[in-house]
């Protein structure tokens, strides 16, 4: 452990769950928690794009520690884009007002494979590593800092169709008639990412989430070939035993089976799954992170409450589970709201844990 | 069996594969196959816009009975919108061009409870009973004439929503902060959704299906007391033992220990579930319907051919399945291709069932 992590108010009960190991309460924290619905990184926002942001890293590292403070998080998450990789990889990418992130010119065919070049993360992606410091360095240890990046099947989706997308055809064209030119695609932003995720860790993430967003827009056969291995190579590439790694998949809940062979320590979940039954299937062998359905945090805190309190009884007395959000927080979530379901799981969560000692 | 089911030429592989009875190959639809893919359709459509058409029994039952020609398919399905049944309880209902429906008063209280009334479906709905009665007098007992609805829960979701909806934040607000109003407007829409099907089973209709197109927003046990709940009560009111009753919740194959619960003869499946492992799970309490990814269609056929033969292997020779795409053909899949899957169907499932016989 380095000299950040030896105070004495270190908070790790993010990293305990992670492993499966006790903790005195359920940690939390909320995918997009450096974001929108904070008066404060909409101060910050007014005055910078979205891109200045990012590529700043005073500015990234100011917005990542936010929540920590005005919600009460377990853990920080680094304020970034999954975007990054293929930006550094060569291709342009805008941000719209409204609409966000645009390829202009997305990948339609394997002549444009030659457009990629490697990326060098500690030069490329220097930004992010700075921002992951300043982080470190402002945190001094208070909560962990999580990296992340996007998955390949992700990445590639949105370098082939430029923007979301409602029926993703152009990926899909692609990986029916040209299978073998979309995995030499996946196989070279895997060894960005790879790249992108031992450069975080490098420069002090503490845990790696890898957001495979678009897992659910394919069949079981296409996760099966498209989006978990090469999910499962960056896991493997991470060799730092002291990193936990979080594979959130969306909507790929229904291939239990497969999530469980991705070498990831955690598996996100998404609101369409039981955690409870999740947890009986998988049993030690994953921690799990999730799943409050975001749009929930819409209603009244006392519904918030009540809908915290089902998932912890349905993940039951046991150890490793993080709770989130089962996707990001929206935009206009009240603050307050959001102050509340932390304050739920933190006031709610002891008696399940009160065999647990530290 | 009536007068028009009574000809020599009746195919009733359709009939018998709902039933789980023995076929000798396969049969094969399409969801949305009268839609814009069709050249004819869009001859039709270019004189007349879309609520006239599905309110002229005449346009209706002419572009109903389309691909039963020019696709081979072997059931035909009546055109027309799930929408009506809203409009019949009193919402008005616009159509954008490029848009879709739109309810400009969306619901957004129990308040407008009251605005809802009563659906007598012989006349608020005639143009659809005419529509049945000219297709089955037109198919001849050729193929049976599927009819549906929208469920109450993806109905509700509409009328709430007003449009289609990325996060789904009004019904969902509403179902945390006031559950029981949702149910009361859930119980006025199954009441008029079941005269609206028993309706069309007087005038007609040889099968039944349920849309419930946004089951998938929903968490499991929000589909358990929201949706389930509420497709069931319609598919008891339906007491004809010879209608074979279809229930396609979208979304939903991660919840198949509830859909087991639905009491459909079938159930209806998209691209995220293996039918073959649902196979295993359901036995022989339900025949399957599915499950091809609609955007495969933009493929070579070749591809087409070997996706087809895919889901034939998962599925396996076995009674029970109507091949069908995993949610409606999109509008610009080239029609030589809907072509070429409904013929690969033809040709690649007899050796499937070669032990069967009429």
């Amino acid at each position: 452990m380095n000299e950040t992590g030896t105070t004495r108010n270190v908070n790790d009960l993010f990293r305990r769950a992670c492993y499966r190991q006790p903790v005195e309460r359920t940690p939390v924290w909320m995918m997009r928690q450096a974001g929108r619905y904070l008066p404060q990184y909409r101060a910050v926002r007014k005055k910078y794009d979205f891109i200045t942001m990012y590529k700043t890293p005073e500015l990234a590292a100011e917005v990542t520690l936010q929540p920590v403070d005005i919600i009460g998080v377990d853990a920080a998450i680094l304020f970034s884009d999954i975007l990054v990789v293929p930006e550094a990889m060569g291709m342009e990418l805008h941000f719209l007002e409204g609409k966000g992130p645009v390829f202009p010119q997305p990948m339609r065919d394997d002549g444009d494979l030659s457009r990629l070049r490697p990326v060098e993360a500690d030069l490329d992606l220097k930004f992010v590593m700075d921002a992951i410091r300043i982080c470190r360095r402002e945190l001094a240890g208070r909560v962990p800092l999580i990296g992340f990046a996007g998955a390949p099947w992700t990445l590639a989706t949105y370098m082939i169709e430029g923007q979301g997308s409602k029926n993703f055809i152009n990926i899909k064209k692609w990986r029916y008639a040209n299978p073998d030119s979309l995995h030499r695609l996946l196989e070279k932003v895997t060894v960005a990412v790879m790249e992108y995720v031992k450069a975080q860790v490098a420069a002090g993430a503490q845990a790696i989430q890898l957001f495979d967003s678009w897992a659910g827009i394919l069949d079981k056969d296409g996760f099966a070939e498209f989006a978990l291995p090469y999910a499962r190579q960056i896991f493997r590439s991470i060799d730092d035993a002291d990193v936990p790694l979080i594979y959130f998949a969306k909507g790929a809940g229904i291939w239990l089976d497969l999530l469980m062979q991705s070498e990831a320590d955690v598996l996100g979940l998404d609101w369409t799954v039981n955690i409870g039954e999740v947890r009986q299937k998988v049993k030690d062998q994953f921690a799990l992170q999730g799943n409050l359905d975001p749009v929930s945090l819409f209603a009244p805190p006392q519904n918030i409450r009540q809908q915290v309190i089902k998932i912890l009884e349905d993940f039951g007395a046991a150890n490793g589970h993080i709770f989130n959000l089962g996707h990001g927080i929206l935009p206009d979530v009240p603050v307050e709201h959001a102050q509340a379901f932390v304050q739920s799981v933190k006031e709610e969560s002891p008696r399940f844990h009160a065999g647990s000692k530290k």
